[in-house]
C-alpha cells in the first residue's frame, strides 16, 4: 500500500513521512500533493499570527483542545521563526504535548523557517493541503512575527487570528495597522493583564479607521448574511475576543465567533472565493518555476554565464539581458 | 534635458519624480533605471532593522547628520510597514525634517508598504541604484518588523544593522533568533535604559552559538583581513554597539563600526560576492516577470480559464493544470 493510501486510511506514520517529503519539496513530496489534491478543499483554515509574547501557542493549544471536544479532528502547522541553531521548532512541540500528546485526533507539526521563506509558505500550503485531505476538519497555521509571513498566511487560512496582548509597549502599534487589514478576528489574549481596556480602545479605533463603512451594521444590527450576492469582504468587521489562554477564559466564545465568521464565508461567496484565490496562487507558483526550469533547459549555462559578466560588469542592465536571452520584450 | 540627465546633474526635483514613477513601478521608472544602471555601483548600501520601540528612525537620523560631518551624500529610504490609512510614512518625513531639512547632500524618501510587499521590495532596490548613479556615497535602508523584508534588505544592502534596545521584554528574542543571521553589525540602542547588560549578555550568548568558529578570532586577535582570498562570510562576527540616539552617543563608534565592515567585505572578495548577489535575484526578479508575461501572450485567456476550472473543481491539481498549459514536464 503506498503513502497516500496509507494516509487516506489514518495511518499517522505514513502522514509524518509525507510531511518531511512536502518539507524538503521532494519528488514523492509532490507526487504526494498531485495525489492528495482531489481528496482536500474540505477543511477550515485557520491562521494565528501575532507578535511574540501574545501567547499565540496557548492559545492555538486551548482552541485545539475545545475543538476535540466537539470531536472534530485537528493539526496544527506551527511555523517557528526561531533559526535551526536554536532548536526552537523542537522545543515547541515538547511543550505542546504536554496538553495534547496520545490523542489520535490530533496531530502538530512544528517548522522551522531555515534559510528560505519563500519556500517556507510553499511548503505550509503543502502541509495543509495533506493535513485537509487526510480528514481533518480543522487546520490551524500559526506563524510568529510580522511581515510577509503574515500576508501569505492570510492568503492560505480561511480565517485569520491576530492575537495582541496587553503590555506589549505603544510602539507595537506600528505593526498593528499592517496587521489588521488581514485580521478577521482580533484576539486580546492575556486579558487578565492591566492595560486591556487600552489594548482593547486602540484596536477599535483601528477598526474604525479601517472599516468606515461600520455605520452600516450597527444600524442593521447583524451581519448582512441575508444577501447571499454580496461578495465584499469589507462587510465583515473583526469582531474583538478577549482570551485568557492559560486557564481557557473565552475559548468558547473565540470558537463561536471563528464559526460565525466560517459561515458568514460560506453566505457571502467569499468561502469560494478564498479557495479560487489560494488555487490561483499556487498556479501562479507553480506556473513560475515551472516557466524558469524550461527556460535554464533551453538556453545554454555558457551563454547565461556569458550574459551576467555584462550585467557584472554594469555594461548591460538586467532588463536588457533578460531581453536578450529571451529574444522577446522585456516590459 | 531628460530626467536622467538631469538627475546626474544634481536636479533634486528630477530625482523625487523618478522616485515616484519607480515606487508606481511605471514604464518611465523602468526606462530609467536601464540608463542608471551603468553609473550605479560605488555606493555603500546599508540596513537598518529591528522591532519596533528600538528607535531606528532617530538612529539613521544621528548616522546620517554625522556621514555628513564627513562630507559624504547620503540618502535614505524608509520603508514604512504602517498601512495607507494610517498615514505613517508621511508624518515620518516630518519628523526626519526638523534635522535634516535644507541640507542639499541629503535625501530622505518614505514608502508605505500598501498592498504588495514583493512589488515594495523592487521599488526598494530600484529607489536604492537611483540614489546610487546619483553619486549618493552613502544610501541607508531602513525597514520596520521582522520577517521576509528583512532578509530582503539583508540580500540588498552591503551592511546590515539589526537594532535592539533594553526593556522590549523577553518574548522578543524569538526575533532576534532568526535577525541575527542577516545582521553584520549589533547595535544597542536607547543603553541609557536599565536591562542594557541582560540584553547585551543574551546577543552575546546567542552570537556565540551561532558563531562557533569565534575562539579562533579571540586567538587571532584581529580580523583574519590578511587573507585577501578567504571569501567565508562567516569569518566576520558582528560587533556589538551600544548608542544613545537622542543625544548621539556611540554613533561615532558605530559609524566606525561600519567603515571597518566595508573594508572587511573589500578585502575579502565579499562585497563583490554580495554585489554579484545582488544583480542576480534582480535578473531572477525580472526574468521570472518576463517568462510568464511571455506565456501569457501565448497561451489564450480561455484555454487559461478553462484549466482553472478544472483546478477549482479538484479534477486536477496546480501542477499537472501547468504541465498541460507550457505542453512539458512540470517538475
Amino acid at each position: 500500500m503506498d503513502l497516500v493510501t496509507q494516509i487516506l486510511n489514518g495511518d499517522r506514520l505514513a502522514l509524518a513521512r509525507v510531511l518531511t517529503h512536502i518539507e524538503n519539496d521532494t519528488q514523492d513530496g509532490r507526487a504526494a500533493l498531485a495525489t492528495l489534491f482531489p481528496h482536500a478543499g474540505k477543511a477550515h483554515l485557520i491562521g494565528v499570527t501575532g507578535a511574540p509574547g501574545t501567547g499565540k501557542s496557548s492559545l492555538v493549544n486551548q482552541l485545539a483542545l475545545y475543538f476535540r471536544k466537539q470531536n472534530k479532528r485537528v493539526a496544527i502547522v506551527a511555523v517557528d521563526p526561531s533559526s535551526p541553531f536554536t532548536g526552537g521548532a523542537v522545543l515547541g512541540d515538547r511543550v505542546r504535548m504536554r496538553d495534547l500528546s496520545g490523542d489520535a485526533g490530533i496531530f502538530i507539526r512544528s517548522m522551522a523557517t531555515r534559510g528560505s521563506l519563500g519556500g517556507l509558505a510553499q511548503a505550509t500550503a503543502g502541509m495543509t493541503q495533506v493535513f485537509d485531505a487526510a480528514g481533518f476538519e480543522i487546520v490551524m497555521i500559526e506563524t510568529v512575527g510580522a511581515g510577509q509571513s503574515e500576508v501569505d498566511i492570510a492568503r492560505l487560512a480561511h480565517t485569520t487570528l491576530v492575537v495582541e496582548a496587553p503590555g506589549l509597549g505603544d510602539d507595537i502599534q506600528a505593526i498593528k495597522a499592517g496587521i489588521l487589514e488581514i485580521a478577521d478576528i482580533l484576539v486580546v489574549n492575556k486579558a487578565d493583564r492591566p492595560g486591556v481596556e487600552n489594548t482593547e480602545k486602540a484596536l477599535k479605533s483601528m477598526l474604525e479607521l479601517s472599516h468606515p463603512t461600520q455605520h452600516i451594521f450597527s444600524h442593521h444590527g447583524k451581519y448582512m448574511s441575508a444577501a447571499p450576492q454580496v461578495k465584499d469582504a469589507a462587510l465583515w468587521i473583526p469582531p474583538i475576543q478577549r482570551t485568557i489562554s492559560i486557564d481557557g477564559t473565552g475559548i468558547p466564545e473565540l470558537a463561536e465567533q471563528i464559526a460565525i465568521h466560517a459561515e458568514h464565508l460560506r453566505v457571502s461567496g467569499d468561502w469560494a472565493a478564498r479557495e479560487r484565490a489560494r488555487l490561483e496562487s499556487e498556479m501562479d507558483a507553480v506556473l513560475q518555476e515551472t516557466l524558469v526550469s524550461q527556460f535554464r533547459e533551453r538556453v545554454p549555462e555558457s551563454k547565461y554565464d556569458e550574459v551576467m559578466m555584462q550585467v557584472y560588469k554594469r555594461s548591460l542592465s538586467p532588463r536588457e539581458a533578460v531581453k536578450m536571452l529571451t529574444n522577446g520584450r522585456a516590459k
